[in-house]
């Protein structure tokens, strides 16, 4: 039976992660889950972030459903380094996987898109660049003063997502992956990426490629989003483009992400890439949608593929129904996907 | 008289500034305007990319207009860091200036926003961050190659670029200024920037201001541009969300920018967001707005601001007067801009 760590969070984190297991246990029966509670509340209790027996415990799960951390009260890093990239670079999840899809029944912002034309996902490395945590400063509240950060980039690193986001095109109808970076101004990273790229792109002739730099693609994910299949980019470029391609399919309030350790040697994660939200916390108002679809993401990468289709299935059920401008119910979104789920 | 060295350049440059001239001649009348053969052509021709004595004399013009540089063939690199970027960072161009506006007439991509009600602008730093150039690589080309890319940013380079985004807000009616950058991860630099944002902040009580991550931002020009009136960032995201900010507003075909030295120690330079264009090139189709708008940037930023707000109602007048669908002719739009302007 799958293990599976859940840190509901901050926030609407606890209210959608609720959803989002009652979803899991219809589709999964008998998953054991253990609750950690980690995040802002936790911090401003105890001044913990991540405790290292915490760590630990973690790494003994088949994978961690994650809500939302965080409060505006919490200074900006704390929980970001302590704790998400924390778990990132300790569990090496080097895939950062970021479907965007444009649902029928979603209204996008996007005049001249129709439902069902945007289906994209962008391979987001997830261990390296210029979120190695490799920067300082000198002089520091002095007019001399020098902040640095540094994009570190390995061959090693590199290749691997490249590699996973290949795969990931090979499996899918239209074949295709996008590198994105900025080869013309980021020399020499860029040109790790781009060899890399070519190679393993030599070794997937089946497979159809395109460069583009970072501000084309952000301009096209806008113009033209439904001709992106696969993306694979840097940490920082994907952060940037995964909120543009969920912008243009509905908002955050949709968006799964997976923080993946493809090789299953450490846990993977899984969380809606929307945050803790505290302007809407409590009111039971919060859309576990996105939640829920990164249970399906969960559910794929643990090989349960058909009950991953049946959590994506009920979705789209729940999408298709809803009318535009009526409010939702946290608890009420949750049934329906219940119901869709088991049908 | 205004001395103004011009750099067509390659592909649609030459017939996009041929037309900003003509606009620029009609408001102007007496510019003294050099030609500089730089660009893709000559790297061709002649190996040279920006040879010192052209950079000199360069120096000694009031201002640069640029058409565009570049052709597929050319190594990436070779003409942005050689030329583009070299003469940002000689001549000290710490405002790249970008503003965005939903012209009426202008059809944009998104269906919720009406034109008139998009007009920001985008105080992009020019001469410090991740474009600094400072990266390198080691044991290129073999399994543990590993390439570097390093932000640099100083006091000195962050407060006097969120100097003049406070000066120009307090110039505009919404006195505005965002600053975007990510603090929770890039937390040396985003510190600085931060630090540096809220003690001008507090010279300026009377401009309201915000911050915003950098995901957060590009999310938010997609699904509320209209909330933007300044915003200030670092050199590589104000490349990206400049991009957006083109994209929702109609295309970088009607993006002009200002790589701009406030104190006029050394030229500023107008260009055209948009490249070279080798498909379109020749045709006389390729629409002169982006580089006409740029003009308009050139003009204020010398000090004729009537001729430069005759060049803006020159450019409304054509928008508003487009039909969707109707190819344009580069020359017509030229003659029909130089009418307005002159009226
Ligand atoms: C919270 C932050 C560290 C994180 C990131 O930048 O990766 C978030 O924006 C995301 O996209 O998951
Ligand atoms: C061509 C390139 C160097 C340049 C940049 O990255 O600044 C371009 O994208 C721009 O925005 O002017």
């Amino acid at each position: 039976m799958a293990r599976i760590a859940v840190v509901a969070g901050d926030g609407i984190g606890p209210e959608v992660v609720a959803q989002a297991r009652r979803v899991l246990d219809a589709v999964l029966p008998g998953v054991q889950a253990t609750e950690y509670d980690l995040g802002a509340a936790r911090w401003h209790r105890t001044g913990e972030v991540l405790p290292d027996s915490v760590l630990a415990e973690l790494a003994g799960h088949d994978a961690i459903l994650l809500g939302a951390v965080g409060d505006p009260t919490v200074p900006p890093g704390v929980l970001e380094r302590g704790l998400l990239l924390k778990l990132r670079f300790a569990f090496d999840q080097y895939v950062n996987l970021r479907p965007s899809r444009l649902w029928p029944g979603v209204a996008g912002p996007l005049g001249n898109v129709k439902p069902g034309e945007v289906d994209l996902v962008v391979v987001r490395e997830g261990t390296e660049g210029l979120y190695a945590g490799a920067g300082g400063s000198l002089h520091r509240d002095t007019p001399a003063e020098v902040a640095t950060e540094e994009s570190l980039n390995t061959r090693h690193g590199v290749e691997r997502v490249i590699r996973d986001a290949f795969a990931r095109a090979g499996r899918r109808e239209r074949r295709k992956v996008t590198l994105v970076h900025k080869t013309n101004v980021l020399t020499h990273a860029g040109s790790l990426w781009a060899r890399a790229f070519d190679a393993v792109a030599a070794e997937h002739p089946d497979v159809a490629t395109e460069y583009q730099h970072v501000d084309a693609a952000a301009m096209f994910l806008v113009t033209q989003p439904q001709r992106y299949d696969v993306v694979v980019t840097d940490n920082l470029f994907g952060d940037i483009l995964t909120d543009i391609a969920a912008a243009v399919t509905g908002g955050i309030g949709l968006a799964a992400s997976g923080c993946i350790n493809p090789e299953g040697a450490y846990p993977s994660m899984f969380e809606p890439v929307h945050g803790s939200a505290p302007d809407i916390a409590g009111q039971g108002v919060a859309d576990p949608v996105a939640a829920v679809l990164s249970v399906a993401l969960l559910l794929e990468q643990l090989g349960h593929a058909e009950a991953a289709t049946r959590v994506n299935a009920a979705v789209a059920a729940e999408l298709a129904g809803r009318t535009p401008g009526v409010a939702l119910r946290t608890a009420e979104v949750g049934d329906r996907l219940v119901a869709h789920a088991v049908a």
